[in-house]
């Protein structure tokens, strides 16, 4: 495919253009925040690169759409895609990323760092015994590049890890995977259950009643996207024990509507979309790469397939 | 060496008997609370196991004393010892333990736990970019048993380690070791001190004005001994940025008095000497195999060098 036009659209435009130069890609750019973008300057591009749109574009008028981030739900969930239209994402070190941010959390649960701050203002010294990463038994949705990534980072620290995907295939780092459609008794005696499956028309509000009824005091960290987790089905797992506690990075309004009531629920923790960070130098990395294989029509290990979703 | 009656003084002493007795041992045992513990009944004992016992005892009474913790500067620091009488000390899994609870630390920090927690009272979200684990170097006090696995668990996540020790010898997972008598310019880089020293007269007080004037901005972490740290020039370091946060789980004096000023520092994190607990199951196991290699005069790993003091 030949690429001469690119069009990138981002609030770090800037930071972008000097890292784009500095890889000295010998074509035509442009770079904008999207207040500047119209849907006119498609027609002069032949690509269009960015992260996340507030506005939708006529993208038929572009041969390739590179997302700067790891989900597309912003391009192809419940909406029209033009098949012409290469859709390619961002794949970096967002697997480290995330399991780092989940394995931060796990350590905090089982050595027990909220009640020992707690004691520490009482001035209390009263020993409990921290729980062994190696007697923990976690369920990991989402067996791809980023869930089999935490999976090898857990069970490299002997964590016993499991996995439920859309198809059940093995995959390495999981003991069993299991299919998302067939029963999961495995639910029941998990630790904590983490989802990092994408957003799409198959795990929307996939984590319901029904899902967390199965748990048994877990924790539940979400990593995934906000719109696969019933919030009030949720709120209402937190309060029946059936979910210890959640830590949510992801919601499906962000920033999280300040009325919403995750914000002060005890056995919450919130934090601001940040377990997946794409830094400016990755990105560029990525994208610089994407177009090379593009234009040699190489095999793309990051293109979307659109009837996926993902 | 033939053993026959031991005496096991400890506050667990009915859980000891019970699990000693599992292990079918075909000895005459004698399992008291300190309480009841008088130095008569050295007489008769051939071996004396205990944890940390409040009183000194004359121990040249008996063959054989086995700790049923990792420290022996209880028996040792600043005392004499009989040469005469073998000392042997618990190894299980304190390295792997010391290790998880090192590692919370550091990923509490560098994943922002204590920020986020802050926004989500104010329902404020502000993203920040966590830090990885691949980007910090941590300097580990000590290469032994604890201080090596540490090494392990933290080089597997690819931090950069590095080591000092009394010896200074190359070791597995530390991309280098240093003498504790040498100048040690990798402090001035550090991003987190771990001690794991024993307590000897070595190491008493190691961590001075000197050591922590060296740091810049790093975090200390202390699972070793509380006697190793001068706790005035800690306070300074702390209030300096020489040091940045430190989560101390040991103490000069234990339980740490109300009044001391460690509990309300705000850059402090205390916790009640749980980084490596000795389970009941895990102290048995240790101490049944090692009067099988006692008895069966085979080299013991876990014997005290009494002129090291560790």
């Amino acid at each position: 495919m030949n690429i001469e036009n690119i069009l990138v659209v981002s609030p770090k435009y800037r930071e972008l253009q000097e890292l784009i130069e500095q890889n000295q890609v010998d074509k035509n750019f442009r770079f904008l925040p999207e207040e500047e973008m119209k849907d006119e300057l498609l027609e002069w591009a032949d690509a269009f690169v960015a992260f996340n749109t507030k506005q939708d574009y006529d993208y038929s008028k572009v041969k390739w759409v590179h997302s700067l981030g790891a989900g597309v739900d912003r391009y192809v969930f419940k909406k029209q895609w033009d098949e012409n239209v290469l859709l390619t994402r961002t794949i970096c070190s967002f697997g480290q990323r995330i399991g780092e941010f989940c394995l931060s959390y796990l350590l905090m649960d089982l050595q027990y760092h909220v009640q020992f701050r707690k004691q520490m203002e009482q001035k209390n010294w009263q020993p409990i015994t921290p729980k062994l990463l190696s007697d923990q038994k976690v369920v990991i949705f989402g067996t791809g590049e980023i869930g089999q990534k935490t999976a090898e980072i857990l069970s490299n620290l002997s964590v016993q890890v499991f996995g439920v995907s859309l198809s059940g295939k093995e995959k390495e780092y999981f003991q069993a995977v299991y299919s998302v459609d067939q029963e999961l008794p495995i639910l029941q005696n998990a630790d904590y259950v983490i989802n990092t499956l994408p957003l799409t028309e198959k795990t929307e509000r996939l984590f319901d009643e029904t899902i967390f009824h199965q748990l048994s005091n877990a924790g539940f960290i979400n990593v995934g996207r906000g719109a696969s987790v019933d919030e009030d089905a949720l709120l209402k797992a937190l309060n029946t024990q059936h979910v210890r506690f959640a830590v949510l990075d992801v919601f499906k309004e962000e920033p999280l509507p300040t009325e919403n009531p995750l914000w002060t629920h005890p056995s919450v923790l919130i934090t601001p979309h940040i377990s997946a960070v794409t830094t400016p130098v990755e990105a560029v990395e990525c994208f610089v790469e994407t177009l090379r294989n593009v234009e040699e029509n190489k095999p793309l290990r990051n293109q979307v397939d659109i009837v996926k979703g993902f």
